[in-house]
């Protein structure tokens, strides 16, 4: 792969799937391929640049080093039905799913078993906006880049997508599909139920949502996941329920034990608890300011 | 007041406090006198023209118009016990506390009753910084600032209070002691419990703080307010205990619900409540594209 440029398709041209491509097309990594099921979206992404070619059909295609499903967790089945062959003959296949366990049962229900050609993986890198015009070359760059292999996973195929993210600046991390599950119900779902929740509580709580008038800037901070898509994220619960719900009845506990003190006047127990977390939040601070997320 | 520049004295001159001063020096509108606590912390304040004169005892001053509390809510009574004399003859005494049924009870404890020139106050004005040296003369400008007199407080002491904040740039909204603390309660102090508690709850979870390192942008913006003064929000809670305990107990019950929607595969429910909260949230987006907070 190191002597002539790879072929890289992209099945799925939203933030992640676009962002991908404009990174290889920019650096001149990759001779890069996009399809998108909605109409449009493929020639847009040539026009912006974020892929050299817009696929339409498998049919049009010969060969493809990696193949990329930059799509929803729920569609992975689906993607690789419509590029059966070209998944199978693939150095690599790889996706960009937040909840690898239910991408590996959508490979299983796909091919009837998880090919050693396929390297389930996860880019951290969030943002907000959504869609093909939001794609940024530069989105991966100085991020995490988490795979998890299966046990039968062929080297080769984990070197291949190790190298397509790390040329786009990814810093590539590797642990079990069960461990990433876990830590992303805890850094990610969790938060976002939480933010999901409080919002809808106070909104219901007030009249012509007047509350939020008076809500500052910790608030506007601490609500801002809330505002993201109501689709995916239903998907993301579905799909990582057992983890989600470990590290929320665990949250559910530890709430009731701060609601305890406030109740009894336990002072000492509130500010050390306080303590315990402001001196976390500050170790992040030190490990966010080494990073760009 | 307004033929004649009015005479302020800050009690208390933190982040709030020099803030207040800087915007009042800055823009000639008073004759700044400064009180702190800590040593040479007025002197400092002076020095970064936060305040024209540095006080170090209450019998060093004659006649104030507005005394301004800006220490932590309990510590309010020793405030003005320091200042009995001075505050009594003011034409009105405010306060910057976040919790103003605790702020009135302290008055009481200090006076025996709540003068009529007491005007409890608040600006609506977030920072994480603390301290003199974070001092911001623009930190109210266009911010809430919200006064809860009572029924029995001088026109001419609301007027005053008015009259001082709106000259920094503040919007005035009045409401009562107990609306402040349920609206307070529900957007800024059930926030900071939520955030304290899951990061806690994930620093329990992980040796050394391993989880850390996956988390994204979506967790850096929810945890922020957990980087807050441990102690202020020990003593917040606390003040605000019933208020804070209700609107707790109604987001407990709301997040159970998402908790058996998960369990049950009720994907429905999901959709319906993240719906609803984007749709808040994307209400105070816009609300703040009007404000600057």
């Amino acid at each position: 792969m190191k002597s002539k440029t790879p072929s890289v398709l992209i099945v799925g041209l939203g933030l992640i799937g676009a962002s991908l491509g404009k990174a290889l097309v920019g650096r001149n990594l990759a001779q890069v391929y996009g399809f998108d099921l909605q109409e449009g979206v493929s020639t847009t992404a040539q026009e912006l640049g974020a892929i050299h070619t817009a696929v339409h059909n498998a049919e049009d295609l010969s060969q493809i080093d990696v193949v990329v499903l930059a799509v929803p967790v729920l569609a992975i089945a689906g993607a690789l039905s419509n590029f059966r062959a070209i998944a199978q003959q693939a150095k690599a296949v790889t996706d960009v799913g937040s909840v690898k366990g239910e991408v590996v049962r959508q490979v299983q229900e796909a091919f009837g078993e998880v090919p050693a050609n396929i390297v389930p993986g996860h880019p951290i890198a969030g943002a907000e906006k959504s869609g093909v015009f939001a794609a940024n070359p530069d989105l991966f760059d100085k991020h995490l880049h988490i795979l998890t292999p299966l046990a039968h996973t062929s080297e080769e195929a984990v070197e291949s997508v190790q190298q397509l993210w790390s040329s786009c600046g990814a810093e590539i991390v590797t642990m079990t599909v069960e461990r990433h599950d876990e830590v992303l119900a805890a850094t990610s779902h969790l938060p976002h139920l939480l933010a999901f929740s409080l919002v809808d509580t106070l909104a219901r709580e007030s009249e012509n949502y007047e509350i939020f008038k008076y809500a500052a800037g910790g608030f506007r901070d601490f609500s801002r996941i809330a505002a993201s898509d109501p689709t995916m994220w239903h998907d993301v619960f579905l799909a990582n329920k057992d983890a989600t719900l470990k590290i929320l009845r665990r949250f559910q506990s530890d709430l009731q034990q701060l609601e305890s003190a406030i109740e009894h006047d336990n002072g000492d127990l509130l500010k050390t608890v306080f303590r315990r977390a402001k001196s976390a939040r500050d170790y992040f601070t030190e490990l966010l300011s080494r990073r760009s997320i």
